[in-house]
């Protein structure tokens, strides 16, 4: 038993749970309050588990998992940057940056660089376990956005042009779960004007 | 694509967004509030991720923490029983089991039968993941209670004996983790006066 590293590992366990802390911009599903990264970790992490089979690609299910487990502790040090916020976004890399190098320091070396690796490889998003996170991390809030009555989209002015931006990949981890979860959540929210329609030619089924 | 699975799935995801509304006896680790199920699980499966080879025995992780992501969901129905609460006790056995059988349900029957299974493997604490898993969930506790000045325990007058007797088996997890926790995190509080010590006899060495 080395007891450096469990010291280690305790005083980084300690340490993230500051994330329970970092509020984001979605509303659980009964619009009562908005939800927060660590919440959102728990919920992707699930849903991960059990929607693993719909990848398009094999998955690691277990790495998916650990790398939604982990992906915000970022924002410990750099806050939320709110998906829609243009401003924000411009300093997010550097501030997570930051944030991970501290964070993940924490752990035993090892760990450390295994766990920093996860990140990084969430960030990069080009294997398919991180594109089925991205998926996840796109997909979760969609649904809670629903289930709101579309609160959060509604509060900030959301266009469908924006939801479509930030989904470009979500298809990428998942054709079955974006076409549901665009079908199921998001248009039904566009015909209710709750997310704003900008589409230049707009088909008349969507919108009945 | 089945999309009548999917909409078994995302009905299940709605209904467990309510686990991030129940609070447990725990505080955070700054003591400014307590946390609840979700947030707790989320920090469970993080530790186990990392902490998985203190296991007595090799463990499939992946069961592990999905063992952990989904135990406690059905306190949604049963609400948080307090470890040390022994009238609620006796009928929580019957309460989550009705939580069981109405919550995994939601799911596709396949599915349902999975997270059933590995419910009541946890619950019967036989298997090698389901002792480790059982592990994790008094210690994360005794960390965020030793890291908040030992605030739950005092308030609640807890006693050294309560403590030992709920984790008995947790050496059966893992006797490093459990051999740490005792001396890191519970011991100091019982020489600080935080957990009440009610040892018959006393050894010198512990109480300095």
């Amino acid at each position: 038993m080395d007891d450096k590293d469990l010291q280690k590992y305790f005083d980084f366990f300690r340490e993230i749970d500051k994330e329970k802390y970092i509020v984001r911009q979605t509303y659980l599903a009964d619009g009562a309050r908005k939800e927060n990264d660590a919440e959102h970790a728990w919920h992707m992490a699930v849903m991960a588990v059990l929607l693993g089979g719909y990848a398009n690609e094999k998955i690691d299910v277990l790495k998916t998992v650990t790398m939604l487990l982990i992906h915000d502790l970022v924002e410990i040090d750099a806050g939320d940057t709110f998906a829609y916020d243009e401003e924000a976004k411009k300093t997010q890399r550097e501030r997570e940056l930051k944030g991970a190098k501290r964070i993940f320091s924490l752990l035993p070396e090892e760990e450390a660089l295994r766990m920093r690796g996860l990140w990084d490889e969430f960030e990069e998003g080009t294997t398919p376990e991180a594109r089925f996170a991205h998926a996840m991390d796109n997909i979760q809030p969609a649904m809670l956005n629903a289930a709101s009555g579309g609160r959060s989209w509604r509060e900030r002015g959301i266009r469908l042009s924006q939801i479509l931006e930030r989904n470009k990949d979500t298809a990428g981890g998942s054709e079955v779960l974006w076409d549901y979860a665009l079908e199921n959540m998001i248009l039904p929210h566009v015909a209710s004007g709750d997310i704003v329609d900008d589409r230049q030619e707009v088909s008349g089924n969507e919108k009945s």
